[in-house]
C-alpha cells in the first residue's frame, strides 16, 4: 500500500487549522488583541515542528522552508477572528460547544498525524537508531506547539496539567518507532497515529486522568 | 550615499542601552535582586538577536562572539541599578517619566534598527529569497528580547497585549524586503528603519490599538 | 593527578538525580499529574545541559546521544512518585525537611559538576578563546535546566528571584576560565566546581541575598 503524497498534506492541514484554532481561542479567551491571537495560533500549530527541527539542525525550520503551514494557521485565526468580532454572541452560545466538539476530533487526528511526521523527520535527517530522540522529536511535534502557547500566554503547560494527552502522542511514537525496526510502510505509519487518535478521544471522552499526588 | 559602519553601530548600541533598560524597569517593578535585574536586562537587549541566529543557525550566536552589546547592556544595568539603590525616590518621581519618555523615543529607534539589521543578517547568511524567514528574522531580532523578558518575569509577553509593537516592526521588515528585491542600498535600510520608528512613536503617542474581541 | 571518568560520572548522576528531585517537588505542589512530575523532574535535570548544547550545535544534544542522564532523572521522579502517593503524609512530615536538606546539598554538587562540565563542553567543541561564551556555558548547564522548570511551571525563575545560586555557578565558572588559561587539569576542575558547591552551601546556610531595590 502505497499513501499518497496528497493525503498525508490533507492530514497535515486539518491538524494545522485544529491546532491554530486552539491557539486562537486561548488568546481570544485572555482578551488578546488581533496580534496576539494571530501570535499565538500560528505558534500552537508550528511550533512543534519548530523545536523539532532546532533539535536535529533542520536550518532553517521547515515552517519557514514551506510557510504553506503559516498561512493555512494565518488564514485559521483570521477566519475565527472575523466570526467572533462580527458576531460575539457567538463565543457565548450553544454554537461553540458544537464547535469545540468538532475541533476536538480534529485535533487529535493532528496530534496522530504530527507525532508519526516529527518521527519521519527524524528518521530522515539520519537518526533512525537514536531511538529516544526519535520519540521525543515525535511527541515535541505534536505537543510542542500546544506548550509554546501556554508559555506565551502566562499558563502552566496544558499537557502538564490534564488529562493524557501527551501520553497518547507517546504510546503511538513508541508503536511506530517499534514498527520501524520491522518494516518501514504507511500502514505502520496510519497504524500508529490512529493509536493516538483513539487514545486521545478516548481519554477525552471517559476523562481518563493519569494519578497525581494527594496533598490534603 | 554609504553608510558608516560606525553610524550603525552607534544606533545599535543606543537600542541595546534602551532594550536593557526596559527589561531592567521590569526587573525592578517585580522586585527582583541584582541578578534578575542584570539577566532581564541582558536578555531584553541581546536576546531577540540570539534568537534569531538560533533560527539559522548562527552559532555561537554573535552576542556570544562579539561581546560589547552584552557589555553595553550590563553597563546600562548596572548604572540604572546604582541610581534607584542609592536614591530609590527617583523611581517614585517626575524624573521618572521624563525618563520612561526619552527611552520610549530610544526605544523605538532601537526596534527600527534591530528589525532591518535581522534581515540583512538572514540576507548575508544566504536565505535573502526566503521572503518569509527574512521578516521573521528581522521582527524576531526587535521584539524576541522583550517577549523572553516577558516569559522569564511570568507575565503574559507585552507585544502580545498591548498597542502595535510589532506590527511598527513587521510593517518596517515588509517594506524593507520589498525594496531589497529593488535595491540594496542603505537607504532602503534607512527608510525601513525610520518607517518602524515612525509608526512605533505614533503609536505611542495616539494610542492606537489593534481590534480585539469583545467578550461580555 | 588524574581524574577517573568513573568519579566524573558518579558525581553527574548525583547531580542528575538531585536536579530531578527539584523539578519533582516543584511538580508535586503544583499539583500536577504524574506526566507533568516526570516534565519538570526530567527537564531540571538535563535542560541545562539541552541550551547548551543548542547554543554551540551540538546536535541532537547530549541528552538524547547518551540518555542515561534522562534514565537516572526519569527513575529518580518515579521512586519520589510512587513514595508520595503511597505515603502522602511523607509531604508534610519532619522527613521532608530531613530530605530536603541532604537534597540541598546534592544539589550544590551538582551545580558545581555542571558548571565546570559545561564550560568543558565548550573548550572541546573548539570555543576555548571565546572566555564570555564558555562562561555563559558553564553558568547556563548549571542553572538553565531550574530556569526552564520553573518557566514551564508558570513561575518566575527561582535564580531571578532568591539567593545567590546563579552566582555561585558564575564564580565557579570564573575561576576555571582563569585556571584553563594556566592548566588544564583535573584540580582546576574540582578546585572551580568545589567553589561552586562552598559558595552555594555558604549562601543557603547564612541566606545571603543579593541587593535589591526597596521601592517603598
Amino acid at each position: 500500500m502505497q499513501l499518497q503524497p496528497n493525503i498525508i498534506f490533507i492530514v497535515e492541514i486539518i491538524g494545522t487549522i485544529a491546532f491554530a484554532s486552539s491557539g486562537a481561542m486561548v488568546a481570544v479567551r485572555k482578551r488578546l488583541d488581533l496580534f496576539g491571537i494571530i501570535v499565538l495560533g500560528v505558534i500552537t500549530a508550528v511550533g512543534g515542528g519548530m523545536l523539532r527541527d532546532l533539535m536535529i539542525g533542520n536550518i532553517p525550520p521547515n515552517m519557514f522552508r514551506n510557510p504553506v503551514y503559516v498561512l493555512a494557521a494565518f488564514l485559521t485565526v483570521l477566519v475565527l477572528f472575523l466570526l467572533f468580532r462580527c458576531w460575539p454572541f457567538l463565543l457565548g452560545s450553544r454554537y461553540i460547544e458544537g464547535y469545540e466538539k468538532i475541533m476536538n476530533i480534529l485535533d487529535a487526528i493532528g496530534l496522530g498525524a504530527f507525532t508519526v511526521i516529527g518521527i519521519d523527520t527524524g528518521v530522515e535527517a539520519g537518526y533512525g537508531d537514536y531511538h529516544f530522540l526519535i520519540i521525543f522529536l515525535g511527541v515535541i511535534t505534536g505537543i510542542g506547539g500546544g506548550i509554546l502557547r501556554d508559555i506565551m500566554a502566562g499558563e502552566t503547560p496544558y499537557v502538564l496539567k490534564k488529562h493524557i494527552y501527551a501520553c497518547a502522542s507517546i504510546a503511538g511514537a513508541c508503536l511506530y518507532v517499534v514498527l520501524l525496526q520491522v518494516t518501514r510502510s504507511d500502514s505502520a505509519m496510519i497504524g500508529s497515529a490512529l493509536l493516538v487518535v483513539a487514545i486521545r478521544i478516548l481519554a477525552s471522552h471517559f476523562r481518563w486522568d493519569l494519578p497525581g499526588i494527594d496533598m490534603d
